[in-house]
C-alpha cells in the first residue's frame, strides 16, 4: 500500500512494517517459501510439473492453487512450472516433487533446497496479446517474446495463442524476418571460419528419407565444407542422428565436431551439444499438436537452425505428397518463394529441391534398416535403392553448383561421378572414423513379413501409417527394429507376396506392430487388376 | 491394409489374421489395453491425468508416449486425459494412476478395470483449422467443436487456438449467435412457465459487488419470477453463491429450486447442480490465462447462461473501470450493442446498466463480509452501505421497469420504497426459509487493522490487488475471512488510520495477507495534501 511515490520517506506499504519495501526475498519470506527438492521419476516429455502438498506452508502462505503457474528456484536457476497439488502420500508436507523435465533443467539432487513463489507477470504476453488483437509485432518484441519461451515462462496456453495469431493473421515478410533473427539469437551460434559453409535440410514427412550420410560424403569429398548437425527423432522412426549412431559414434562437443570438420570438411553429428534455435524445439510441439504449419513459422523454423549453424549456402528438400508435409505444388512454389527472400536478408544462399513425397524412400524405415540403404548407396551394391541414390544426388548435386565445384546444371552428373568412382564412400569412411570409428549397424532377430491380402496392383502408401507401424515394433529406441519394404507404388503383386517385412527385437514388439497391421486399413492399398 | 474396397471379400489387411476389420474391442486387445483405476489424491483444477509406468503393457502396446492424449474408458463414460509416465513408485506396471478430475468424471472406485488407447482423431479440430486460416464458422461446425469441449476432447493448445482464432479475426455477429446457441446446446436448460422469468448478471471484476440476493428480495417482492443461479468463486474471494451460503442452504437440486420459486418467485441457489452452459466454465479458464476476452466469447458466454437458465428478461450491470474488466466507455458501449441485438436473436429482453468499476462495492470482501453488507441493506441499517444499496436499487429497478410493475425510469423509486417499506426484507427471510432456514454468518477470529503509512486523500484502490489479500486471508474457503474496507477514493486520511481491516480465522491466514500487504505497492494509493 503505497502512498506519496515522490518521496520515500512518506511512501509506505500498510506500515505492517517499517520498511514497505521489503522485497519478497527477505529472510522470513525466504524461509516461507523453501522446500525440498524431490525426483519423482515422472515423464512429461518437455514440460515441467511440480507436485506438492495442498496443506504444505508455501501453498498456504503464498495462496497457490491447483494448476497454477509457479516459479521454481534452485542457486542460479529458475524456471516455471505447473503446480499439481496432492492431498498426501506422493510428497511430504515440506518436499516439492518434481518431474524429470524439472528436475534435470534445474539441475537438482535430492534433498537441495527449492524455492516456489508466485512467478512475475510474463511481460511479453502483452506482445502475444497485442498481435492477437492485429497489431504487427516489432523485432524487439519478437526477441522478447522468443526469449521468454526459451526460458520456460510461457504455457501451453500462451505458445497456441502464438503460433495461432501467426496463422490466423499470417507473419508478414518483415515479421517472419525479425521471428528468424529472434529465434536465433535466443539460442548458440556456431561461427567458421573456412569458405562457404555448406548445408542440407529436409522440409520432413517422408520415411526413410536419409539422404543426408551420402550427399556429406559426397560434398564433403570435393573439399567444401559441410559441418552437418541433425536431430533425433521425436516423433518419427528415426532421424539422421539415430540412423548415423549405427554407423558412428554422433554424440561429439563442439570442439570434437569442430576437429572433424577440420580434418574431413564434413560431419554427421547429434545436434544436442549445440543449442540451435531452441525456441524452434519449443514451439514446433505446439504445431504438432494443432496441425497447423503457418508459413511464417515455417520458414523461420528452418532457417533460424541453419543461421545459428553459422551455414552461408543451403539446399533444401521439399518433399510433396498427400500425406507429406507439403501437400501440393503451389504450396511447395509459395514456400520456395518465403523460404529464398528471408533466407537472403541472412546472406544465406538457397536453392529449393521440390521432390516427391508420395512414399517412403529407400527400402528401410528405422535407424539400422536406414543406414543399410545408405552403405549400398555408398558402396554401389548393385541391388542398392536407386531412389535413394537419385535423391541424394540431386540434393548433393545442388550443394555442388552451390559450392562452386560444379557448372549450372551439371551438378548432378558430378555427384553420381563421386559416388560410382568410390570416392564418397572412402571419405563417409573417413569421416567415421574421424567421428570416433565405423560401426557395423545392428540387425534385428525377430522377423516377419506381411503378405498383400488381394493381387493387384500398389495403389498407395500411407507414410504416416508406415512411421506407426515402425515405432510400433520399436523404432527408433530399438535400433535394429523398424521396416523394410519391398514394394513401391505402381508395383504389380499376387495375394500373399510380402509387401514388407517388421523387424523387431523382441516377440512382444512385433506382435504389437502386427496388431496394429491387422486392425489397420490403408497402410498399403492394393488396386485390383 | 486394405485391398479392393468394392468387395468385402477381398477387403483385406495384411492378411496376418483372417478378419482384418478385427477392430480394437477384439477380446485380446481388449485384454491388452486393461489395466486397474488407482486414484492419486493429485489435484489438478479441471485437468484430467493419468499416470502410467512407462514399461506397462499398454504404454509398449499401444505405442504411448510422454504428454500425449490418451482415451480412457471405464464402463460406458470415457475421457480423453494428458499421459504422464512413471520409472516406479508412483503406481504398479499393471495400474493407472488418476488425478482427482479424471477420477470424478470417470465415476471410478479403486481396482475398477480401465481401458486406455489412442483417442480417434478429434474431427472438430478440422473446424478450428479452418478457422484458424480465415474460413467463417457454420452452426454446425460450432455445435460440434462445443460438444467436443464439453466432452474433454480439446487440450490446452486447442482450446487456446480456437479462443486465439476468434480473437483475432473476431466473431461476427452470425458466428457469435450460432456460438451461443451451441454453447445453450451442449448443456442442460431450463424450462419455466409462469410469465417472463426474470435474470441479473454482472460481468464480473468488482470485489463486493454483491447485488444479487438484495435484487433477487426486491424483484420476487413484486411477484415477479427470478429463479437466479450463481456460481462460486473461481478466482474471486467469493462468488454470490459462497455469499449467500452463509446466509441459508444454496445447494438445491433441480425439484428444490422449483418449490422455492413457485412459492416465493424467486431464490438465490449455488447453479452446479445444473450443467448451464458447461463449455462457458472451460473456455472462461482459458480466457483468463490469456487474459483476453473478445466481444463475441464474453457475449456468448454470458447469454448462453441465460438463455440455459431459461430467462426472457435480463438486465446487465457492466462495471467501468481501469481495473474492472471493461476499462473504457466506449468498450462498454459496444459491449452493450452487442449483448442486446445477440440477447434479442434468442428472444431474451435485455438492459443494460454501465456502472462505476473504479473500487470495491460496499465494506465487505469475502463471502461473510459481503453477507453483513447485504443485511446490512436489506434491513435498511443506518449505518450500511450506501453504493451497494444504490446499485441494487438501480438494478432491481430496470428488472421492475422490464418485468412491468414500474413505468419508464420510475423502477428505482419503487425499489428504494420496497428496501425501505421492510419488503424486501421480509422476502428475502421467505426465500431464505423456503431454501431451508436463514442462518447467521460467521465472525472471524483473528483481525488486523491495516494503517495508512502517510496523510493524504486516497486516490486509487485496486480492485485485483484487493481480491488477491482477500484470498490470502482464507476467502472463500474460510466464509468469515476476507477484508473490511473503511475508506473509498477521495476520502482523507490521517497517519495511521485503519484503511481496512484483515479477517482470518487462523492466526497462519492473517500473517500470509500481512506479508503481502507489507510487500506489496500501490493495493490502496494515498495523495499526499
Amino acid at each position: 500500500m503505497a502512498g506519496d511515490r515522490a518521496g520515500a520517506s512518506r511512501t509506505g506499504g500498510a506500515a505492517v512494517r517499517p520498511d514497505p519495501h521489503t522485497s519478497l526475498a527477505s529472510p522470513a519470506e525466504v524461509h516461507r517459501s523453501r522446500l525440498r527438492a524431490r525426483r519423482l521419476g515422472i515423464y512429461t516429455h518437455d514440460q515441467a510439473v511440480v507436485f506438492m502438498r495442498t496443506d504444505c506452508h508455501v501453498c498456504r502462505s503464498e495462496g497457490l492453487t491447483p494448476h497454477s503457474r509457479v516459479l521454481l528456484s534452485a542457486g542460479a536457476r529458475e524456471i516455471i512450472a505447473t503446480l499439481y497439488q496432492a492431498s498426501d502420500g506422493l510428497v511430504g508436507v515440506d518436499e516439492a516433487g518434481l518431474s524429470e523435465a524439472a528436475w534435470s533443467r534445474l539441475g537438482l539432487s535430492d534433498g537441495d533446497p527449492l524455492f516456489v513463489r508466485h512467478p512475475d507477470p510474463v511481460l511479453s504476453l502483452s506482445s502475444v496479446r497485442a498481435r492477437i488483437y492485429g497489431n504487427r509485432l516489432e523485432g524487439t518484441m519478437l526477441r522478447a517474446i522468443m526469449s521468454d519461451v526459451v526460458r520456460g515462462q510461457y504455457s501451453d496456453v500462451h505458445l497456441s495463442a502464438f503460433i495461432t495469431a501467426g496463422a490466423a493473421v499470417p507473419f508478414d515478410r518483415d515479421e517472419t524476418i525479425a521471428l528468424t533473427r529472434a529465434m536465433v539469437e535466443v539460442g548458440d551460434r556456431l561461427a567458421w571460419t573456412n569458405g562457404p559453409i555448406l548445408d542440407k535440410r529436409s522440409v520432413g514427412g517422408l520415411p526413410g528419407n536419409r539422404t543426408t550420410p551420402i550427399v556429406v560424403a559426397i560434398v564433403a569429398a570435393h573439399g567444401l565444407t559441410i559441418p552437418k548437425t541433425s536431430s533425433r527423432a521425436i516423433t518419427s522412426p528415426a532421424g539422421t542422428a539415430d540412423t548415423m549412431e549405427t554407423l558412428a559414434p554422433v554424440d561429439l562437443d563442439l570442439p570434437a565436431i569442430r576437429r572433424v570438420v577440420e580434418r574431413e570438411y564434413g560431419c554427421i553429428v547429434w545436434g544436442g551439444a549445440v543449442r540451435l534455435s531452441p525456441a524452434d524445439d519449443i514451439l514446433i510441439r505446439i504445431e504438432r499438436a494443432l496441425d497447423i504449419d503457418s508459413e511464417g513459422q515455417l520458414v523461420a523454423s528452418v532457417l533460424s537452425k541453419k543461421i545459428a549453424a553459422g551455414s552461408t549456402r543451403l539446399v533444401l528438400d521439399v518433399p510433396v505428397g498427400p500425406t507429406a508435409k507439403v501437400r501440393s505444388a503451389e504450396a511447395a512454389q509459395a514456400l520456395s518463394r518465403a523460404l529464398s527472400e528471408v533466407a537472403s536478408v541472412f546472406g544465406l544462399e538457397t536453392t529449393i529441391v521440390l521432390s516427391d513425397g508420395s512414399q517412403p524412400v529407400g527400402r528401410g524405415v528405422g535407424p539400422a534398416l536406414e543406414a543399410h540403404d545408405v552403405l549400398a548407396v555408398l558402396q554401389q551394391a548393385c541391388d542398392g535403392p536407386n531412389d535413394l541414390q537419385e535423391r541424394a544426388c540431386r540434393l548433393a548435386g545442388a550443394l555442388l553448383e552451390l559450392g562452386g565445384r560444379a557448372g549450372k546444371g551439371d551438378g548432378m552428373r558430378l555427384a553420381a561421378e563421386t559416388l560410382s568412382s568410390g570416392r564418397a564412400w572412402d571419405k563417409f569412411q573417413r569421416i567415421c572414423e574421424a567421428q570416433g570409428g565405423m560401426r557395423t549397424p545392428p540387425e534385428a532377430s525377430h522377423r516377419r513379413p506381411l503378405p498383400a491380402p488381394a493381387a493387384g496392383k500398389v495403389s498407395s502408401i500411407d507414410n504416416r501409417k508406415i512411421a506407426r507401424l515402425a515405432k510400433l515394433a520399436g523404432a527408433p529406441e530399438a535400433k535394429a527394429a523398424g521396416i523394410e519394404m519391398h514394394v513401391r507404388l505402381g508395383d504389380p503383386v499376387e495375394v500373399g507376396q510380402p509387401v514388407c517385412t517388421l523387424h523387431a527385437v523382441t516377440p512382444g514388439e512385433l506382435n504389437y506392430a502386427l496388431d496394429y497391421a491387422a486392425s489397420t486399413e490403408d497402410i498399403v492399398e492394393i488396386e485390383p487388376r
